[in-house]
């Protein structure tokens, strides 16, 4: 690419631990199925039970396999959680590029955000591609959904055309929010947020060289909107995330402040309650809010580091252990 | 298996890290011979020093291959204590089916408790494995001894009988408790412990989904009584599981409070300190005191966690790090 | 060698590593060249940006393929660090036959301190070696340098010559202090720092039968010098390191208060702070100074534990975290 980056091949990645999953479907609890037109969708939380192995997995295709992701006690307040340890040296490529749940996939009645490496080839996201100055050629995609309808064939060409390849190219991977590989997917954006964010913030993420941060695990919720408020509550709660940036003190001692959740205005409650607060319209809710509880960002000119944002053990636990 | 699970093959993949310790034997400092009748038996720990690399092996072989086991340093009280991070999606199988030393070997003047997964091969434990609903069918099993006596050929020969195998296809792995593999496969017992002890309090083991947990790494100690006593110190008092079940409220609501180790009566002092009370006598403490220290039991029906128990600091010091 | 240890194949371990890094280069952000008489060098932070995945392949690589390096959080005083975590089975030949940086290689104006396993194939530091009765015979060795010069053509020479090969045969890998790959790579001393102390107070280290440990991970830093303060400041003072030793109550009783940091004299600011108190002459700062924070030495003979040192989370966040 005139430029841009060069390829990093995450869809050649992703798609390893794809075949990984089916080769080892009994042991990831996954289940994976291939359509008339040949798309291949893998189940990993709505027919069967998937889990811990299987959300590893997720989330590393979700990084386009250009992430760690591993489970780590944290200690957030008194408390040990449960929690994910992510980190990268692709900050952009990894999180913004790929894990971004920023593709909607809108086919008749099908309605889902697509992450992972496929956007990377597909780049209907135009601008932020543009942006990132990133494009990946592809001979097979991957393509990660949240959610509880799984991909039927005509989502399938319809994505297919999109991306300019064939249905029998893709790959499909699916969880519900409410299941064990949906929730530690979400956690394991806790980088994710903080680099979109700031990219929001009119940030140039290409500029972020590696990162590092945990988030904790929350237990599954009984429904997915329950779940959607536990995951979100793990990042903005309990999250943590550290950035290595080329980028002088001037600007990150302006834009670390804006980073953090806690820069918000509906910060401070469990997410459940905040979107309960706006009658339910997402919409409502301040875009800003989506980010670490904690962020640090260590200036490679100065080598001093940006400090913001903090825990919130209370709201964490009230969201995820309510009394 | 008619009505039961399908098979896991916890014996090929346990019989895979045998061999990769084989491989690696002089890094992981452990000796494997071969039995007149063809039996292998690796030593982690008898007449090698065997040490953090075995112990993983050692552990994931107990737990049938189907659970992770990795070092993470854990807050316990205001101190860092080394651990062992463990999580499996099939606890059921790899703990109680597998992890479990259930199956008594007694030959002779031999007396070892069996664990791993050759158990679920052998099925001697008949009506464990008819709850459970689970069989394997081996070509090779693999049987985890902890102890100083390695198994001769007639152990192996009785072992083998009693499993429908012939001596060849069987590797014994063995560590004594006083070492450091030893005390690594102990400590990968927190979920165990766990399960185990629903599975006492007559609950349906086969309804937990997934479980996470930690349990802290106790220095080597001076012989083996003295281990037995710091190592179950470290799941009493040091460990923390996390259950994802599919059962009610109301079933978890009066299951949780029975199941860490604070709920026996003999809880609160180090565990050597219990058996010299009882005279030296194993069979009077109380089985209900062999559990984590501090348990959360979710529902998936309800998405609402039953919390019980709590960490133990001083008493595992006290038996770690006596003054 | 006669009474010695096995050849533990270091140089073939690592040389596994330092080719895994080559295959995935555009991965883990480095370069790879080959000098003009054979000799391969991979920069892992001084042309590039290398990172966090290069760190651990780095870090694993001085440690000769036989110690075990992964993240974790840390909790250091109230705050989670970002930390490496650290253990291996072979203490006296992983941390001091390969991963101490004692081969000083000095070829006109090129000046660097070698480590990793080319240093046990050399053998120039004879008296080292001869203590800890270690020697390898390599097909193909691997160096790695702290620094921003990498070797030419007449450094790869004088070095092959002193370790009886050819150019062709080396693989020198390098990286800056002041680089995230580079920080990585100390931190990860945690262990070797704690040895290499005992063997200055002169002890046996051969002793050591296993040992495991923690040091977070500093912010990259404006330059190297400071670079060195930091990473030195992530193990004097936030460093936490276990050794299982075959050695009597009355040795360990005496050795363990002089083992950590706190011991020196000089003890109790930051690193960089020190260094300037001395004009800037390394060779006026306590060489007692250079190990853990805290330390837990375990006697396998009486199980007791000699415990000594602390953190001091304010040295090292002023350190890390200026204000």
């Amino acid at each position: 690419m005139d430029g841009g980056m060069t390829d990093l091949h995450m869809n050649a990645l992703a798609l390893e631990i794809a075949d990984g999953m089916d080769e080892a479907a009994a042991q990831l609890r996954v289940v994976s199925h291939t359509l008339g037109n040949g798309a291949r969708v893998i189940d990993a939380g709505i027919t069967v039970d998937g889990g811990y192995d299987a959300g590893l997995a997720l989330a590393e295709i979700c990084m386009g396999g250009l992430g760690s992701v591993t489970y780590a006690p944290v200690m957030i307040g008194t408390e040990n959680w449960p929690a994910v340890a992510v980190w990268t040296d692709h900050p952009a490529v990894s999180c913004m590029a790929s894990q971004y749940a920023g593709w909607a996939i809108s086919v008749e009645k099908f309605f889902g955000m697509g992450s992972g490496p496929l956007r990377a080839q597909a780049r209907v996201e135009k601008e932020l591609y543009e942006k990132l100055g990133y494009a990946e050629t592809a001979e097979h995609g991957v393509l990660v959904l949240e959610g509880r309808t799984p991909p039927d064939e005509r989502v399938a060409q319809w994505v297919a055309d999109k991306a300019r390849l064939k249905p029998e190219q893709l790959t499909f991977v699916i969880a519900p929010t409410a299941s064990i590989a949906g929730a530690v997917q979400i956690s394991a954006r806790i980088l994710e947020t903080g680099l979109h964010k700031m990219e929001t913030l009119g940030f140039d993420v290409r500029k972020i060289v590696s990162a590092i941060g945990t988030a904790p695990l929350p237990p599954v919720a009984r429904n997915d909107l329950r779940a959607i408020g536990r995951t979100n509550d793990c990042i903005l709660y309990g999250g943590q995330a550290r950035y290595t940036v080329r980028a002088s003190d001037a600007e990150l001692a302006e834009l670390a402040p804006k980073v953090p959740a806690s820069a918000s205005k509906d910060y401070g409650t469990p997410f459940y309650d905040i979107f309960q607060r706006y009658g339910g319209d997402f919409y409502k809710i301040d875009p800003l809010l989506f980010s670490p509880a904690e962020v640090w960002l260590t200036s490679t000119e100065s080598g001093k580091t940006y400090h913001a944002g903090r825990l919130a053990p209370d709201v964490l636990a009230a969201s995820c252990y309510p009394a």
